[in-house]
């Protein structure tokens, strides 16, 4: 490493710090950097320094977003009455890239993790029974992880969301994704709890 | 996409460029920027925006540095008389992690590749000719890498430096690095080129 540019060592150190990027991945990527034109490194720099000043959460659904209200609730052909609770901002990404989806979304921003000292008030459950109480509402999906925090998550939001509806008589449907085998996976690789749901949520054919 | 901020939207594309590096992962780490403190994403941009400018080939060994002279030519305790010849620079780094070699080295920046249109003239082999011809020199170790067109280039570059060692009566030795089983691999998966090789270099023991 002492034998690289300083300025060189400084972006492969800082990118050693990323998710999934190991030290020699760093240094490559680094060096990859040497051979691209000037002009997008600089507009890359230019993004990175006004990433956190530029980038806020969307005041209606947490979403992120450069505006006050992000494109997706701004967007007047969706259907704003069916919202989907997610974890995190990336699990929209997963919905929006196969077009399969036209309601709107509630950002979290995290999940009931009590192992980690996380509650139902460090994430934005609030934020939604709010949301839910003051504008008109059909379906809400419970769409976080399927493993044991996200259902836990999931389960919590589901009984303060149910005593909205008893309280306030407001008539929406609480949903959750279902289980089952992923398409182009195998059944020999399933693991036997994704089988049980598969079995349990069977439909006629 | 379309749901993301534009500067974040930006950030994930240029990482998407990146070698290795696929959409999911692209967000994944564009993601993880904004948990950074802004102080390092503001270094890291400074770095970025300077790289190509800062960064030149030292004078001496074709290294990377920001001065005019490297600073494993400059180190006075490493063995000028000794050069590893290496394809690329990162190489160098592989050499370096260990603290397994106190020369200096010469770096050709690519290999002789006649299916990519890369020959002789292409990589700093004249370069290293003429820093061989103006300074002494004791051995030289063709380090490149262990494959078709690495082998061409050690080859290619024994016979101009058999050449030069005749012409100018420089007595200099020049070596390849020894082929082998690669220390914590097992037989059973070593090929059979590699085993070949291991076999002919069989040592007394």
């Amino acid at each position: 490493m002492n034998s690289l540019p300083n300025n060189l060592k400084q972006i492969a150190l800082f990118l050693e710090r990323l998710p999934g990027i190991g030290q020699k991945t760093a240094n490559r990527l680094a060096f990859y950097f040497l051979r691209l034109p000037e002009s997008d490194l600089k507009e890359f720099a230019k993004n990175i320094t006004f990433l956190k000043t530029k980038t806020k959460f969307c005041n209606v659904c947490m979403n992120l977003t450069e505006e006050e209200t992000c494109s997706i609730c701004l967007d007047k052909k969706r259907d704003s009455g069916v919202i989907t609770v997610v974890e995190e901002v990336l699990d929209i990404l997963s919905f929006e890239t196969g077009n399969i989806y036209s309601g709107v979304y509630h950002v979290l921003h995290g999940r009931i993790d009590p192992l980690n000292h996380i509650g139902p008030e460090d994430i934005y459950i609030e934020k939604l029974l709010t949301r839910v109480k003051t504008s008109k509402v059909i379906e809400i999906i419970l769409a976080t992880n399927p493993d044991m925090e996200g259902e836990a998550t999931a389960m919590f939001i589901k009984n303060q969301l149910s005593g909205l509806n008893k309280l306030n008589g407001k008539g929406f449907k609480i949903t959750r994704l279902a289980y089952g085998l992923p398409i182009g996976g195998s059944l020999e690789y399933a693991d036997y709890m994704t089988l049980r749901k598969a079995i349990e949520g069977r439909n006629s054919y």
